[in-house]
């Protein structure tokens, strides 16, 4: 095996970064993001691999908080629709959760994905059409991870339809909102993910999760 | 703004290996991934967040020439279809470019999403059917990153339809093969992607894919 690059690669410091990495609601300051981090930090987002290196991503950044409160007022509902659906034990437990920081974060991330850019023959997309979308996930990942290193916290907010953050945000038609993001300095980073603190679900062990050869 | 975590966590690592993440083809040695490493590179896939912590990803390890030289044959026929859709000095770029190391790494690894895992009722997930698919392309940007870390190359193939890869690997009807990884040592890593050397396309600059408050 070729290890020279493991020799000088941090490995070390991926692995804390990714196992340090937290879906963040309620611990945001409401601090800003200083310039020179947010450009980091998309700049990461940006060096994703795409599909045909068709780089279908675009970000929008939301400080404004009439469009913060606008949203989160529809998320708010978006909220009860899915409480409504639940009875017993899940509704209380999910009762106790918090599903979001759009206010508490000073800063939102909007993520979208655009069909028609590096169109229209991208390479390696004519017989799975959804690869684009997986590149735009890809470029949230390097975000997320990025952010993570530089001591943010970074909460996806996923209670929203798409027809509302599309007229809300002005994103033409053909665009495809992705991912709401919160982004922003936080008092610490929770060790538990906090759907497992509330006892709504667990980490699998990843033995059941893995397979040789076959299914 | 809480500057603390970002002094004890390692950005530049991080950074890194964001930046030197590649998409390989060519450069796969063919010696196997030491097993405490695949492990590790495995746990970081499956530290990725998912919606409602319902961890919807797989993974399928294949080492069989049998079944890799199967899938191979399967691209190139794809990769045959792909070409027959350009013309002039576009088809003539793509006739340079290799689209796989499937043969030449001796490690795949099929990334698959099962949308009945952690439901019915997934958190986050009602109002956007596809947060599911976006978890596990989390998963698997984790998995590069680690990999990368680790001095290893990985390819992502996507010239194949996804009920070959599903009888291929006796993946059940109702999970859906995602992505089709290779995944090896490698002789080195390029500084420029592929697909820019060979003239496909360029990296955009980030400012044109940024927007502040509306699109």
């Amino acid at each position: 095996m070729n290890t020279g690059p493991s020799d000088v690669l941090p490995a070390a410091g991926l692995y804390e970064v990714v196992h340090r990495r937290r879906d963040v609601r309620s611990q945001f300051t409401g601090e800003p993001v200083p310039g020179d981090v947010l450009a980091r930090v998309l700049a990461a987002a940006h060096a994703a691999p795409s599909v045909g290196l068709s780089q279908p991503w675009d970000f929008v950044l939301v400080e404004d908080p009439g469009t913060r409160r606008a949203f989160h007022d529809h998320v708010r509902r978006e909220r009860d629709a899915f409480a409504a659906s639940l009875t017993g034990a899940e509704a209380e437990r999910f009762a106790r959760i918090k599903i979001d920081g759009v206010l508490e974060s000073g800063l939102s991330v909007v993520v979208t994905y655009d069909a028609e850019r590096g169109g229209p023959a991208v390479l390696g997309r004519h017989a799975i059409a959804d690869t684009g979308l997986y590149s735009v996930c890809l470029a949230i990942q390097n975000l997320w991870l990025a952010a993570t290193a530089e001591g943010l916290g970074v909460g996806w907010v996923s209670f929203y339809r798409e027809p509302f953050v599309r007229r809300l945000l002005g994103i033409p038609d053909g665009v495809r909102p992705v991912a709401w993001l919160c982004l922003g300095p936080v008092t610490h980073t929770e060790t538990v993910p906090d759907l497992e603190r509330h006892g709504w679900r667990s980490r699998l062990p990843l033995e059941t999760v893995v397979h040789r050869e076959h299914w």
